[in-house]
C-alpha cells in the first residue's frame, strides 16, 4: 500500500468525530463580537463559556488537485434570539469551493459574497450543499439537536476569518415566535432597542 | 439568491439517487472485457444484460476551485467468482483527487497508480476514503446489499476509461470460500484453467 495516511477514515455522524483525528473546540468566548445581541452574549458568557461547536479535519495529501475533508458538530442553543452558529469565513484562496454533506440535525447556511450579496440554503441530513468560491459561509443550528455535517474542500482553501470578524454577516438567523427567521442584522438590532 | 443551480440537493442513500439529477446506467454489456472470467461473463450476459450500477452527478459550477459531486449505486452480485464492480478510471486531469463517502453496504476500493502499484481499502457507511491523484480507482461490491457512496471531486477531474480498458487492474476481488479476496488477476486466471 502506498504511504498515504489516513486514506480510510471512519466518522461518527452522531458525535461529529473522526477516528484518530484531533478536534478543535470553539466556545462562546471564541465568538465574542459575532452575536448581534451583546447584552444577551454577556449574560450567556457570565453563566458559562459554553461549547458551541467542534471541527475535525483530515488532510491526507497536499498539492494541486488534492482534497481535505472535515466534520463539524454544532450544538443547539441560542444567544438571546440568535441561534448558535459558526464564526464563518471566506476561503483564504478565494476561488476554493466546498461541498457540505448534511448528516444530522437541521440548520441553515448563510452565504455572503465579496460584493455583500446575501442568501441562505437549508442543510439537512442527506443533502449536498455547494459553497461557491469567493463566498463567505456560516452555519447556523436552527433545530433541537446537534447539527452535524461534512465539508470537502481543496487542500489549499484555507481560512480567512478576519474579513468576517471585521464586517460580520449582514444577515442574522433569529427565533421569531418559535420560527427560525433570516433577518437583516440592522433590522434585528432595531427590535432590540425597541424592547 | 445568487444564480447558482443546484446549490442545495437532496440525495437518497438507499436508492443512490439525487433529486432532479439524471442517472447514468451501466449494464453488463458496458463492461465487456472487464471481468476476468470470460466464460462466466458470456453465461451471465446470455441470461440477462443486468444492471450493474448507476451514477448521478451534480455540477453546480465550473472554473478554478470548483467542485462537483455524485452518488454511485452498485448492485450486489457476481460474474463467476468476481464481484460486481465499476469500470474504474484514472482522472483525465491526473492530479485530481476525489473523496468517497460511504453511505450504504460494504465493498472495497481497488487502487492502481501509474507505475502499476496496487492496493485496496474498505468502503463502509460513515467512512471517508481518499482517492489520491494519479491513481486509477475501481469500486467493488463485496456485500449482500447495494453499495452506495458519494464522490466529491474537482470540476475538471474528468474520466479516462481508456487506459483501464486496455490494461485493466492487475488485481481482482473474488469470492474464495465465501470470503471476498483480493488476488492477482494472473493468479485468478490460473485457477480458472486448472478447473
Amino acid at each position: 500500500m502506498q504511504a498515504l495516511f489516513p486514506q480510510f477514515t471512519q466518522f461518527d455522524p452522531l458525535t461529529g468525530t473522526i477516528e484518530g483525528a484531533p478536534s478543535l473546540e470553539r466556545h462562546l468566548s471564541d465568538l465574542r463580537g459575532y452575536f448581534a445581541d451583546q447584552t444577551a452574549y454577556q449574560a450567556a458568557f457570565t453563566q458559562e463559556d459554553a461549547l458551541l461547536y467542534t471541527v475535525t479535519n483530515v488532510e491526507p495529501a497536499q498539492g494541486d488537485g488534492a482534497l481535505h475533508y472535515g466534520i463539524s458538530y454544532l450544538l443547539p442553543g441560542r444567544v438571546g434570539r440568535e441561534y448558535y452558529m459558526t464564526k464563518g469565513h471566506f476561503h483564504a484562496w478565494r476561488p476554493a469551493a466546498e461541498y457540505y454533506i448534511g448528516l444530522r440535525g437541521a440548520g441553515l447556511l448563510l452565504f455572503e459574497d465579496e460584493q455583500g450579496h446575501s442568501w441562505s440554503t437549508p442543510i439537512t441530513p442527506n443533502s449536498g450543499v455547494y459553497v461557491p468560491g469567493h463566498t463567505a459561509h456560516r452555519t447556523v443550528n436552527t433545530g433541537p439537536e446537534p447539527l452535524v455535517f461534512l465539508g470537502i474542500y481543496p487542500f489549499n482553501a484555507g481560512h480567512d476569518y478576519g474579513t468576517i470578524q471585521e464586517r460580520n454577516f449582514s444577515q442574522v438567523v433569529v427565533d421569531v415566535n418559535g420560527q427560525p427567521t433570516v433577518m437583516e442584522r440592522s433590522a434585528f438590532l432595531r427590535t432590540l432597542t425597541q424592547i
